[in-house]
């Protein structure tokens, strides 16, 4: 037995999300299904986390058990061939048996666009949600930092899993910035973890404070312990992308291994 | 009547092209379809040149004539709402009666992308061609200029049309540069005007230059006139982007009133 970790980019829109699901054209389905057809028998694929219908990811991190001896380069170059080519396997490598992508992430990186031009771009438009109405984007950029430190993000939660008080809502976000590209919002959240909805929500809420519905204070109120806000709106998925997520050494990529990790995705 | 100019974004993925064909799917005919719709009765869409199926546009130029009065902007955002996402009108503004976005061109840009990585991102393939393998990008950048100028360019036609002697093949090339980026070759080209498959047999033979098959004196020899040499390699469509078609004054972008335009798409 040998366990297989490897880093997967995914144009999410034509699938039902990370989650195997049956009948439906998932990341994880997918994986499965042609890894599968190497290894002879069925396998099961992990991820760092799930990604919600419609999100992208270009540094999902998974791994898979196999029997196969074949090697790591051509493992990604037979894969690769039989994939979509909305999913790719861009590195493949050896990992200690025990190696589990969603427990022992240390740190992950989102990035969500919006497109602010009146008409948006053929060429982004699957990588983008299309905002082209009013903002108060200084607003927005001096809201996002309050995001940083380690909060109960109760209040950012999936609505359908904010009023269980367990497993824990606490998180650390390291970073939280929204900045200004020629046509594009672009907001980067680096964190510990992220629960489910997260980030879309946080989204949602600087959007609002760019309206003028929510004020820097409104916006702390939430990442109060037991504001009792419900959380939301949460920003569609199209503009979401996992960008990488971290690992202790031996991943040189590693930068706090302090830092806790879970199950969920934004 | 009036007439309206206006610029088109496109996704050429999956299009037949622009050219308007019964029962296929092109950018013309869906332009004509929904303008139709918004005129009442069937018009007709001229544009700057063809792009063959699967080429793309940032900024193709096109014109129709109309009766309906509709302001400018509202009859950009009435076809954008009718018209698949993968095609977007860009700006629209008032014309002469006798504006023609094929014959007044003056100048146009291409580009043309290779994405040199093993594995090609997700988010960039629609509109890249991935060539991973071995090339001497250094020689292609040296022979790339080598196309900069007036020259006839009967070796560079779509192999249906290079045998006839008229219409005239010669061009002129004001640039013609290939840059490297971080996971892709950038080919730019600016000229009066392209014959068909044009961008693509000069992409072509610069691919063999870098393979090694052709030197700077075998590409010059190619643009001899009566060289009689066959067009080709024609590297494929999904690398092409019309970037922007120019015109005279009064359109305050025309910085060459005295080259020459033509009909035909690279």
């Amino acid at each position: 037995l040998r366990r297989l970790r490897f880093r997967v980019a995914y144009d999410g829109t034509d699938f039902h999300g990370w989650q195997q699901q049956p009948g439906l054209a998932t990341i994880q389905g997918a994986l499965e299904e042609i890894i599968s057809l190497i290894e002879g028998k069925p396998v099961h694929v992990t991820g760092s986390g799930r990604t919600d219908a419609g999100v992208h990811a270009q540094g999902q991190v998974a791994a898979v058990t196999l029997t196969n001896p074949i090697p790591p380069v051509n493992f990604r170059k037979a894969v690769n061939r039989l994939l979509p080519q909305t999913i790719r396997i861009r590195d493949v490598e050896e990992a200690p048996l025990d190696f589990h992508p969603q427990f022992q992430a240390k740190r992950k990186t989102y990035q969500y666009r919006m497109f602010r031009d009146e008409v948006c771009s053929p060429f982004v438009r699957r990588f983008v949600h299309h905002y082209p109405y009013p903002l108060n984007e200084a607003a927005m950029m001096e809201a996002a930092p309050l995001f940083e430190g380690r909060h109960d993000f109760t209040a950012f939660a999936a609505s359908d899993e904010s009023d269980q008080e367990k497993p824990s809502k606490v998180r650390t976000i390291y970073s939280s910035v929204l900045e200004r590209g020629v046509d594009t919002l672009v907001y980067t959240i680096v964190g510990s973890g992220f629960l489910k909805h997260m980030v879309r929500n946080m989204v949602g809420t600087l959007v609002e404070t760019g309206r003028g519905n929510l004020s820097m204070t409104d916006v702390r109120r939430r990442l109060e312990p037991g504001c009792g806000i419900r959380p939301g709106p949460t920003a569609p998925a199209s503009g979401l992308v996992l960008i990488s997520v971290e690992y202790d050494s031996p991943d040189p990529n590693s930068r706090d291994p302090a830092a806790s990790s879970d199950s969920s995705a934004p």
